[in-house]
């Protein structure tokens, strides 16, 4: 992983323009797509343990074989065939050519899914493990100075430090990294927030590009003027409309198919935008069928003054849905606070939430009801919410899905119906968030016809945490994993096909 | 590290006595005492950052050097000069002589006192990670069968694996796994429950001893028929008093002075010992001014059953104290649900409560009044109650304390006043713990006359997930090291003075 880091940021350093890449930037580009391998050949064969969660309460662990293709350009599974224990067998079962590229999976060890990470702020990455206080404070204290400081060359933060003769020099720093270290972790798609800076977004995109990580991209509108600082927000919401656009073309431009790398539409949250930049960004979202996301009910100060801003309308969710913006591509990130009526209506809408335990613990922001939800039909994934979450893992997060779920079953007399268990917090990493991320069907599983978006979990891996004496089930090593495991486990990453992370 | 283990995973399977050590292994057990450098120097200077929380909210950072003779045969703290960035200065401020050896903190790192786990099952080590339901379905279904399978060759636990020829040989392989991994995560001490095993418990404490942990090592009484597995309990009350002195007394054989392994009397939980047996064991320990450890008040179960136990008695903690239990140097682990009255008795008293959050949660027990017990006097410090909890680190004891905490204030009202912040979280894990331990003004900090038992962090270390940028104050850097540091950090532990874990 180092080695991928360390050329990214090279490459990163040589790129100074504020609004894009250099010609030789953008030429790196064509290396998102899923290459053959080095034999030439645009199979590739997987080997080993299979181990996912096709529902929410079923672990599969499987070993078998799987037969990636890349000729349609995507690292797509062509077939698979399970329960085989000799490779010659599996190897006639898919009826693969000489020559094809086998990869094995590490013995004490697996491939699983590689993790959806449905609410990430790429920019706020440097700030992982510093926060305090509750939301609104935090965002002033600790967020927007952060990110306001990636497309400047005069920031506060600057004075710890030599003065970037760039101003996106931090941009570029910052991005090579949360790319680098969640690809490390085992997250193969981010649904990211970037900044309210279209330059420094548009870096973030052909960085997630380059390095192959699948990836949509937001840049923030916070039109608002009551409710962003003055150093940090759109200074109209004709600006916010037009530099939304500007981000929308160029992501588009550097990945026409949108494949990998996508834009998404993202008004920050109800209490930072105008009702004038929620209509339009609704309908440009709306007419081009790109997605959205943005922040739900996450702190019940800000819902309160949602509802001081908008006393006609009956919730939160209600404020978004009169303006369109709940749609079957929406990501909705927290919704800690949502009422049973707002849940009915985000399951009507087909849209999403984001849950994000280890944010919402750490900010005191309470805890959300994910098997509500569920049982509502709201589409539920996980979210780091980097950096208001302490750790870029969603495994860390399937950790404090299962956690903080205890909380809300021992605070209602031990109504076990409550609870996440590991294997539901596992799904809603992997084809919860699938859904969420409008990519059903596409990631989350071994599936013919899914893409090779996956990682391989080495248990005995060199300073692991994980501590396996050789008696334990397959059942029992994959728990053993879920509580102690971290990106040590994660050997090797794909992500359409292509080898995008090795430890 | 895996260098000390291998070489005393070679020496447990030497050691075949079910009763104790082999006359070749008690002769290893000179190594624990603090020993001369290589050079014969019973000094060593250590010299660069030192950080550790002299009070609960007080995180001081600091540059200079420490004196540690181990001419006393403990490795103590003989002296320290701060605000040095010269090592010459430093030397002859010390009066240092030449040829004394000079150990240096990582560049980007910095020593910080060693942790103090106050309340860890060794046998239950296996089980991390592997947990379900509640407390008293949870001790049935995982916890006795795995402590069982400790001093057996017929657990049905062996139905994976070939069974031991010797029945102590899972003992000596599960205890060298958990000496080892707690001391590569900074653990210096640790107060181990053992099992009900005189003989596996023995084990146990000569590990400790020679790999050169501070532990205190208690054979758990478990003599109530109505309370324990037929299988896995003390068959009568007399048997539980002599089976208590021969552990007692065997301990003691291989430390006489208790300063590095000790015993500790350990009646394990009121619901599983008899009236006799409490009041037996409280005169042994009062007799013979050792220490005490048993569960208080984890689970509302629990604390149902012991009130239907003791109808005359006003609470759980009450029937503690009743039976003498209750002294300064007595360890409470857990006190979720103690009542004001419990927390005054307990104060009164000088017990210790060890918070285990992180167990609290994964069990579903509820949260521990951590502040409102601190305001009332009580002495707090944090556990991991491996395997309760499911992780062996008490820096991740440490975010799990502030993590619950603000589950605590948000349900409050965002009563902040209900918060462990993180210096008060660390101060727990490190000087909190040595009032728990007995050890105040002995562990968990840099003062002249306190013991070297110390972890030298570094945040850059391979494989780490702390990202550093450069541009980071100090404190800074401690808050990242809290929210993302992990065993890959801990550089070299020593304990009295003795390196005795190192990456």
């Amino acid at each position: 992983m180092r080695v991928f880091l360390a050329a990214f940021l090279l490459a990163a350093a040589a790129t100074a323009s504020p609004w894009g890449p250099s010609a030789s930037w953008a030429s790196t580009s064509s290396s998102a797509s899923p290459t053959a391998s080095p034999s030439g050949s645009t199979q590739q064969v997987f080997y080993g343990r299979f181990i996912s969660t096709p529902s929410p309460d079923q672990l599969s662990i499987n070993t078998g074989a799987v037969l990636v293709t890349s000729s349609d350009g995507r690292g797509t599974i062509e077939n698979a065939v399970w329960n085989v224990t000799d490779l010659q067998t599996a190897l006639s079962a898919l009826d693969v050519q000489d020559g094809v590229p086998i990869i094995y999976a590490a013995d004490n060890g697996f491939f699983f899914p590689g993790f959806i990470d449905s609410h990430i702020h790429a920019p706020q990455y440097p700030n992982l493990g510093l926060f305090e206080g509750t939301l609104l404070d935090w965002l002033q204290k600790y967020t927007y100075p952060m990110e306001s400081s990636l497309s400047t060359t005069e920031s506060p933060l600057y004075a710890n430090s030599t003065t970037p003769p760039d101003p996106y020099a931090r941009a570029h720093e910052v991005y090579a990294h949360v790319v680098a270290s969640t690809l490390a972790h085992g997250t193969t798609t981010a649904s990211y927030f970037a900044t309210v800076d279209v330059g420094a977004t548009n870096i973030l995109a052909e960085l997630a590009l380059s390095m192959g990580q699948r990836a949509y991209i937001g840049r923030t509108c916070q039109d608002n003027k009551d409710n962003n600082p003055i150093y940090y927000r759109d200074n109209s919401t004709a600006e916010a409309i037009a530099n939304t656009w500007s981000s929308i073309k160029y992501i588009q431009s550097l990945d026409p198919t949108g494949d990998l790398v996508a834009p998404i539409v993202t008004p920050r949250f109800a209490p930072g935008v105008t009702d004038e930049s929620m209509t339009a960004l609704a309908q440009i979202a709306n007419d081009t069928n790109l997605r959205l996301q943005m922040h739900i009910s996450e702190n019940v100060r800000e819902v309160a003054l949602v509802a001081q801003m908008y006393p006609d309308q009956s919730s939160y969710a209600g404020v978004y849905d009169a303006h369109d913006l709940l749609t079957d591509r929406t990501i909705l990130a927290h919704g800690v606070h949502l009422t049973d009526d707002e849940m009915d209506l985000i399951a009507a809408r087909g849209s999403g939430v984001s849950h994000c335990p280890a944010s919402n613990s750490a900010l005191g922001s309470g805890i959300a009801q994910v098997r509500r939800m569920l049982a509502k039909g709201v589409h539920v994934g996980l979210g780091t919410d980097t950096a208001g979450g302490y750790n870029p893992s969603i495994l860390e997060t399937v950790r404090q899905a299962f956690l903080v779920s205890r909380e809300l079953s021992f605070l209602a007399n031990d109504d076990r119906s409550l609870d996440v268990p590991t294997t539901l917090a596992l799904w809603l990493g992997t084809m919860g968030g699938a859904k969420v991320v409008s990519m059903e069907g596409r990631l989350g599983g071994f599936e013919p016809g899914m893409l090779w978006d996956v990682q391989e979990i080495a248990l005995d891996a060199e300073g692991t945490n994980v501590d396996i004496f050789g008696w334990e089930t397959w059942t029992e090593r994959v728990s053993k994993w879920v509580w102690n495991g971290s990106r040590s486990n994660v050997n090797r990453v794909w992500v359409g096909g292509r080898l995008v992370s090795q430890r």
